[in-house]
């Protein structure tokens, strides 16, 4: 267990790591940032930071003894890297998340096998397999690589007009799964939390709408049945407990209707905080920032009370340029991520409204 | 005006400091903090600082040129500091309110020119002078020094019991006022921002209880009439007009019965973020954190609603120690100040509970 005054390390330097900076400091503990060259917003609210790359044996030993826990912002954190750290202070959530997440084809499987349902999917490591995944899968369907994937990189829907050939090759002919797409009403997620105790906590379930495969808007409540959300957040737990997690992760799922009720199936899981959970920063009592760090040193977690009703949008690019909008809109609650350049696709920040 | 990306600089590196920072950066803002050699908590949680003293010319002037506004945490920026930087960047709030606040005999007739009632106090520079002035104001009487005061430093109580002689001496034989004790109901408080466009936004009144001369705790709603939260609203934006004021200030009150009416007086004006604004942190919709950096940005206020029934305590010494408890009880917001030592009568952190 943590005590105020110690240091958590952060892998990554983005947003996520810079929003659970500040969740530390007024829990009264320091971060200590690691994260390659770059633009890393997260240093400019952090206690220290460590320039490196993550196959650097040398800076990970070195930033592994300047620390009390290790946690990350991201799921791709090379195993590797995990391993390195690992020996030397505690990783939470633990490694074992990492390495189920970061491949779809164990992940979906992993899901499947807790007794969740998951879209249709089959393992393709060829044109070959391709084809034939295609003849039983049908069409639409969409072909992912099983690794590194995220906002829609590397991902090809196919319609009744892509060739398989071409598929294959718009996802650079790597390892994926084909899977059946699903007619989903709407695209749901629940943020929920895992303490060293085996405390599990969840949000209210979120209900989001992704532009060119990024997160734009989160709003709760979702628009779904009390029976559909008490699933989704015993999905969330039992998730959790299978894989002995500690710390803040999201679930993502589609919702399609079958007859007059709804189907829940389980999209991803997500082994960090999750852009789905920022309107908890203002619109819950504790935020997912807080509740992670909290989680990760072993402390015992916050209430996850919802405090309105919740719209957040994600300023993407050159939307950040509406700030002064958002700053002069009495109620709204703006969060910039303090990064230099605003790329097309890059978020730049967030705003949340909270209709109390 | 200042834009996300900009630097504020901040004089002072302790905990009002270290929660300006975290308010400044979820709007885009790093902070750069000047502060002598010491503890300095807000190090740790911005992008630059400098360690050198107020006096240190050189160490100003490139300090100015790293940042787009200068702002403080503490109203004994010495006047020659203010002065240097204000050649070279905008200070803000303006030093014209640290000269008349840093001096109580100038404070408290500056309040009075206003028309605003203060306890009645002369000023005093010899024991001969006290004599007389305790002729005219009577006892019980309170001397103070009329600088570098805080805390309840640089006072002396004089009770039936006291001589002028020992009360005198007590002080330093300092420049003082000497002024009448109010026999007051309760102490409150206002805190309220002025932006540079003018606009004056008032939290609402709060109710404080002082304990060895520092803050204890902080309620709000105030047990006072409307007409006097209404008065005491009135006597901030006064003041702040009067100065010409930009930020966030708190004027502290007594409030007296006469008869069935409440009589308030004020009794100090606090040129900066103040402890019993305290609450602001996840009590009210903008905290007086992001308000006060707001004004100094050139930008829009904040909201400032109050979002339940408030009780704020401080952590004095080694009351931090109930850290474990406070984390663990639902809806408490712990906001720890990352100090390295808790020494008696030092603010280690604050709490917040707030019923809905």
């Amino acid at each position: 267990m943590l005590k105020p005054g110690d240091t958590v390390g952060i892998l990554g330097g983005g947003q996520l790591a810079r929003m659970m900076a500040l969740a530390a400091a007024p829990l009264g503990l320091k971060c200590h940032i690691f994260a390659p060259e770059g633009d890393n917003p997260a240093f400019d609210v952090s206690a220290a930071h460590t320039i490196a790359g993550y196959e650097d044996k040398a800076a990970l030993t070195a930033f592994a003894a300047s620390v009390a826990v290790v946690t990350y912002e991201f799921e791709n954190v090379p195993a590797s890297t995990a391993d390195v750290l690992s020996a030397l202070v505690p990783v939470l959530p633990a490694p074992r998340a990492l390495a189920i997440t970061q491949d779809r084809l164990t992940e979906k499987s992993f899901i499947r096998d807790l007794g969740l349902a998951v879209p249709d999917f089959i393992a393709v490591s060829s044109l070959d397999e391709l084809e034939a995944a295609l003849q039983r899968i049908g069409r639409p369907s969409v072909l992912k690589t099983r690794r590194l994937g995220y906002d829609g990189k590397g991902q090809a829907m196919i319609r009744q007009d892509m060739s398989a050939q071409s598929a294959w090759e718009a996802i650079g002919q790597a390892p994926a799964i084909l899977e059946a797409f699903v007619p989903f009403e709407r695209e749901v997620s629940v943020v929920a939390a895992r303490s060293s105790s085996g405390e599990v906590t969840a949000y209210d379930i979120c209900e989001n709408r992704h532009a060119h495969h990024i997160l734009a808007q989160t709003t709760l409540p979702a628009a779904v049945t009390s029976t559909t959300e008490a699933a989704a957040k015993d999905a969330a737990r039992q998730i959790a407990e299978a894989l002995g997690y500690i710390g803040v992760f999201a679930v993502e799922f589609f919702v399609a209707s079958s007859g007059a009720n709804e189907v829940l199936l389980v999209n991803e899981i997500a082994p960090r905080v999750h852009n789905s959970g920022h309107w908890t920063l203002g619109g819950a009592e504790t935020s997912q920032f807080e509740q992670h760090i909290r989680a990760v040193a072993g402390w015992p977690l916050g209430r996850p009370k919802r405090l309105g009703r919740i719209e957040m949008e994600n300023l993407i690019g050159d939307e950040v340029n509406r700030w002064p909008d958002l700053l002069a809109e009495p109620g709204v609650l703006l969060e910039l991520y303090g990064k230099r350049e605003a790329r097309p696709g890059r978020k730049m920040g967030h705003f949340t409204r909270v209709y109390r």
